[in-house]
């Protein structure tokens, strides 16, 4: 069978990795990589074909233009690893040219927008995913396992969760991250997206009734609007009593934990995200700690056959391979957004309750 | 040198634990027990002589009254852990009678009724202090070195905590804990008190800024009042940018987790309350394992003479030998009290941001 052929919109520093991705997927390949200039996507392919271990495959095509990839016709999906501002027109635009997408997050700046996005893929049917590697990380179906196992971990009651990492240098003026016009989201949408969507999983997809959130650090913005959060404190609230407290910011050290608490034990996993954390050998139940490799975790931070990532372009292949789209996946990034949207909705109002999409 | 004599007002569980700590204080010994009745004091006296693997001491005196006990001119200390709400009275005719007090937390059920138990303790030149065993630790020094290191932890940004346990069987209902006219201040009095005082000794005592709380489940009132929080979950934000997010609960697994998040690396403890806890032999400063026994800890749920509650008697008996009252001890109880307060102050009027004392 024919491996799928990426094209990728962006040498952003992400890319990096995912190109290594799809190369170790098994089943995708990288066709084309689309720079502003010729000379940039060149540059990128050169230094990650440099990098390659051993040759995966042949040597991607560089291109000029963002329009170049979309409209080339041996680029059967794109991965669009854009600033969030920018991302609407292009995924609009790959899929109406039949493309299919897998957009990082948070996927748009606003849950209009997404809906926009998502129309034209569904127009097009054209998959959709948004870049979340844990949804595709072979521990979530054990986590899932344990939660639902009445003689753990019980009646759910609280979710804790913290995802930061440390800006360096004049982080807060320069980084693309803390500028509002590219990344209005800020922190919450580069990290607390994270945050947000292991508890919706965690809740089976269930939205919460509420949320409230706070910004505790915002960026200085240039045009005199709201600046782009650094830091960002927030908490959902499901029915039946079950809440959710997150922190995630660009101004404390590296940390990506969850704790799950139930009436009768706490599940905590101290790398949620990115798992492939060679310092972090377990996760644990209560005080019994379960060895990663025990769950086909592979350690080491170096992107392997089986880690999320590669696994995460290796489902998206056989998802379009499979001939039909999977509606869950735009579902649950939508979701996901709403509740994104609501935790900043609360928290440019003065910490009120918000109803995600209400 | 004479051993102090403690009496022990009440017999509630928490005095089983704390009766032999004051006997394995090496300083101390339990002069006498009051319960509302003789007895009630004398089985209480009875269990706990039976539960001793050997005799400590004389057989302390039962007692038919409080009021016998604070009377007794052979008591020069007493250790009060009545119900919140019956706190008040007895610390201040303590005072008035000459004796020091050990006062179980929360001290009060609001900071107004603590001022008049401070004054009387002021005014009769006896010592004051809360029950907060972990104040006592050897582990806080070193905690603190840590956290004073430049090279380790860095610049604070964020504290978070969890302390909670499941309540058995019908306790929304029938347990004192929920029991507003007793305990108006719920777990987040009985809990919550140390969540916040850890932050307060991490921050060096500095008040918060301002404070918001969120009651998140409530037990039903005798009386159509409020009812006592069972869950409750709060954030602190001081100067400087630093905040600290804290959940608290009768209706979840037993855990006690702090963590203290730097600009470099994040301080975690597993175990911050109750630290005799077998299960637990390290914590940790971002991957780094610190053996708990290095620093001076005990294994194991029982309580030994190295135990923070026998060190608590212990330091408290030192002090009251020195002759000098140390004031410091109210004020931290005050400061827990005032942020206690805010917190609830702030979730009884919608969220809205509390200014401690303010």
């Amino acid at each position: 069978m024919q491996p799928l052929r990426w094209g990728i919109l962006s040498t952003a520093g992400i890319a990096v990795k995912n190109w290594k991705a799809i190369r170790l997927s098994g089943n995708s390949v990288v066709r084309a990589v689309a720079s502003r200039s010729l000379e940039g996507s060149r540059r990128f392919i050169a230094a990650q074909q440099a990098d390659a271990p051993f040759a995966f495959d042949d040597e991607p095509e560089a291109l000029g233009s963002y329009a170049e990839l979309i409209a080339h016709p041996e680029v059967d999906a794109v991965y669009i690893p854009l600033p969030t501002a920018l991302r609407k027109d292009w995924v609009i635009r790959a899929a109406e040219a039949g493309k299919h997408v897998l957009c990082e997050k948070p996927c748009a700046v606003s849950v209009a927008e997404l809906d926009e996005m998502l129309d034209a893929c569904r127009r097009n049917r054209v998959q959709f995913m948004d870049g979340v590697m844990f949804m595709h990380n072979e521990r979530l179906a054990r986590v899932r396992e344990l939660l639902d196992d009445p003689a753990r971990i019980g009646p759910l009651r609280r979710i804790n969760s913290a995802f930061s990492f440390l800006g360096k240098g004049d982080f807060r003026s320069d980084n693309i991250r803390a500028r509002a016009e590219l990344e209005p989201l800020g922190c919450l949408g580069d990290l607390g997206w994270y945050c947000i969507r292991y508890a919706l999983w965690v809740m089976r997809w269930q939205l919460p009734l509420k949320v409230a959130g706070r910004i505790l650090t915002e960026a200085g913005s240039r045009d005199g609007g709201p600046g782009s959060p650094l830091e960002f404190s927030g908490e959902l609230f499901f029915e039946g009593g079950v809440s959710c407290g997150f922190y995630c910011s660009f101004l404390a050290n590296g940390q990506q934990w969850i704790t799950v608490s139930g009436e009768q034990a706490a599940l905590r996993i101290a790398d949620f995200v990115n798992t492939n954390d060679a310092c972090e050998a377990a996760w644990e139940i209560g005080h019994e700690r379960i060895p990663k490799d025990g769950s086909g975790m592979e350690l080491g931070s170096e992107t392997k056959p089986d880690s999320q990532e590669s696994r995460m372009f290796r489902s998206f292949a056989e998802l379009v391979r499979g001939g039909q789209v999977d509606e869950s996946w735009p579902e649950i990034a939508r979701k996901t957004q709403l509740v994104v949207d609501a935790c900043l909705a609360s928290a440019r109002s003065g910490n009120r309750e918000v109803v995600p999409g209400g």
